[in-house]
């Protein structure tokens, strides 16, 4: 059995908060089960999140028209993207499964995980017009979007005031993870752990122990490979 | 009749895109309809967009377990925010509508834009747990998303690839804009400009100008005051 690798991309500004106990339970955990585990902690790192020319080495090919996805391309192409995205990309590249760990903000991921997404995903190395979704370039890595919510279950019920949690994980599910190929993984989802007990924390996170210790690193997930569609099953 | 403020967020890295040239549209006439208009142009502006214990002045009151959301509640409610979301919270406050004007990047709006809207719509400021949807603290202020995507028309429809565009916009539109009580207007999408011909994105652009000219401005636009509901309609 090969050692699987796995990347958590954690965003979360405090060591003390649940996120980062919900990461550290996973890195515990793969390490137990000799999967090799790397961790890319966005605050810590200070990533950049906004896409900028910075991000090319050299010279730009339209400075006048800065386009970002056809600049990127260029630079991915000839080996002058900066160095934290070729970091990143290198990450993302041996990953068999990768975590996502972030609190939700306004119903999606905070905008240092979202600049990660920008700039790490770019044109070329991460989809093409002919590669993405069942065809995507990461179609043999696996991706699990694992979050803390403010609001209580019921409120992302479908008939709950912000509507379908599933709704709400669309965009990044389909439209970010599925659109590049990923095997997309049932999310992770910690509800209102703030306002939860410390025995309710501690069931949530021995929940989590358990699903990683079962199947998230060595099992195979079952995924419904389709192009889209609603009736998306995840394993 | 009272002259109306319009604030204009603009996210974009080249005054040659087709982003810009919306946004200065939209400013030119709004300007000939005597209403006033501020921009905030983020990549300009070098807009910080990663939410960190930095946006406070002075201490915090939780360094080990630093909770964004508690931590700029107390600081709003101290005038201890930093500057920048300060003077961001200003313009919007006094806006009777805001346009975000930007490209769709990965489904959802650019990094730097959702960090915007991470560090600007504080709790206490743009939101409470009593006062949001139909009750939210924006209910007097008019918003809409006015972006360019990069994918055709058909691949954003119920049956396309990409899925039905109202579903991508759902965590913006309701879990963003309509949270904080703003009446959302319906978008304005401009549909892969750089693949259409010159006279295509010209017709974008004056179709866009008589949208500006005739509704948003000026006149009341319908919308259904729902706290939820699939059946949204836009004026």
């Amino acid at each position: 059995l090969a050692e699987k690798k796995v990347l958590i991309v954690y965003a979360h500004q405090s060591a003390g908060s649940f996120s980062a106990a919900a990461k550290e339970a996973a890195v515990e955990v793969l390490k137990s089960k000799d999967c090799s585990v790397e961790v890319s902690d966005l605050y810590a790192m200070k990533f950049k999140a906004t896409a900028t020319a910075e991000d090319i080495t050299g010279e730009v090919k339209n400075p006048e028209h800065f386009r970002y996805a056809e600049e990127t391309k260029l630079a991915w192409d000839e080996g002058r993207l900066s160095a934290d995205i070729t970091e990143e990309q290198r990450k993302l590249q041996e990953a068999d499964l990768v975590i996502y760990q972030f609190p939700l903000y306004w119903f999606t991921v905070p905008a240092i995980l979202k600049g990660w997404f920008d700039r790490v995903l770019t044109l070329g190395f991460a989809y093409t017009k002919e590669k993405r979704y069942s065809n995507g370039i990461f179609k043999k890595t696996k991706a699990l979007l694992s979050f803390t919510t403010g609001s209580q279950e019921t409120m992302f019920s479908p008939t709950g005031i912000n509507g379908d949690m599933n709704v709400t994980l669309w965009p990044l599910q389909n439209g970010i993870l599925h659109y590049c190929g990923f095997q997309v993984l049932a999310p992770q989802i910690f509800w209102a752990p703030a306002d939860a007990a410390p025995e309710g924390r501690s069931a949530m996170l021995a929940a989590w122990n358990t699903r990683l210790q079962g199947t998230v690193c060595c099992e195979n997930v079952r995924f419904h490979d389709t192009n889209w569609g609603w009736g998306q099953e995840y394993g």
